[in-house]
C-alpha cells in the first residue's frame, strides 16, 4: 500500500500470499473455531471435501499480507510505517472452502478515496479485497476501508 | 444457540465472553496483524491509550465463544453439534479500542429466520451480534448470516 497521496481509485495491488497447512488450520481452530471440520480431516472432508479453514483464519491472513505489504513499502520508502487504522468493513464473503494444502493469494483494489470530513488530517480508502486460490478460484472478497494519515496535512 | 427450530426472532443470547491479555494480543497481532500498536505497550498508548488487540482478535474471540455456545447447547440436548457454515458477515464495526486487561462480552439477538429457498433442508438465521467490555461499553458489532441444518427437513 501506498501513502495516502499516492492512491488512486482503481489501484490494484497484489498483497502476497499465505500457505494453509493442516497445521496452521488446526492451531487457529483450536483457539478460535474448534469445529470439528476446522480440526479433523475425516470430519473435514464431508463438509468441504478436506481440512477446512476457518473463515476467520482466511481473514487474518488477509490482515497479515496487508500489513507486511504496507511495511515492506514504507521500508522501501525508508519512511515509518503509517498505522492501519479500520472502522470496519463491509460484505465479507466465504466463497469456496480454504482446505490444507491451498496457498490464497490476496489482492487489493480501491474503490474510492477522500479526505475525513471530521478529521482533515486523515484520509480514508474503500477498498474491495480478494483472496484466490492456487486454481485461480475466487475464495474470499470483502470492501474494507481504512483510514491513512496524509502527509500534506 | 438452539436449533433452527427453536430459534424466533427478537431471541438475545448472552454468547460468554473473552479476556483480553496482553500475552495473547501479542500472539495474535504476531501471527495475523504485526503493527506496533498490538505489540508494544507504549505504542498502543500513544494511538489507542494501551495496548490493543486487533480488531480481527476481537472478532476471532466471537467466534469462539459463539461454537463453544453452541457446543453447550447440544452437549445439554444430548446431540451431536450441528456445524456452523457461513456464507459471510455485514458491516462489522470496531467501535471503541480493546485493550489489554478488558473483558469483552458477546451477546447475539436474532434479526430473522428463514428457511433457505435452494436448500429447503438448512434454515438460515440473521443476527445483530455485539460485544461489551467491562465498563459496558459496546466495543463491537456486525451482522451474521448462519445455516444451520433443520431437524424437521
Amino acid at each position: 500500500m501506498s501513502r495516502f497521496e499516492d492512491i488512486r481509485t482503481g489501484d490494484t495491488r497484489s498483497l502476497g500470499s499465505f500457505a494453509f497447512t493442516a497445521e496452521n488450520i488446526r492451531e487457529f481452530a483450536r483457539k478460535f473455531d474448534p469445529q470439528p471440520f476446522h480440526l479433523d480431516e475425516e470430519a473435514g472432508k464431508k463438509v468441504f471435501g478436506g481440512l477446512a479453514a476457518s473463515g476467520w483464519h482466511v481473514t487474518a491472513a488477509w490482515m497479515k499480507v496487508m500489513v507486511e505489504d504496507l511495511q515492506r513499502g514504507a521500508a522501501a520508502r525508508g519512511e515509518t510505517c503509517e498505522p492501519v487504522v479500520s472502522p470496519g468493513f463491509r460484505d465479507l464473503k466465504w466463497l469456496k472452502p480454504v482446505l490444507a494444502g491451498d496457498t490464497v493469494s490476496y489482492q487489493s483494489k480501491v474503490i474510492s478515496t477522500r479526505v475525513s470530513g471530521k478529521r482533515p488530517q486523515w484520509g480514508l480508502v474503500q477498498s474491495l479485497n480478494t483472496g484466490t486460490n492456487q486454481h485461480g478460484v475466487l475464495v474470499f472478497s470483502f470492501e474494507a476501508t481504512v483510514f491513512l494519515p496524509r502527509k500534506t496535512a
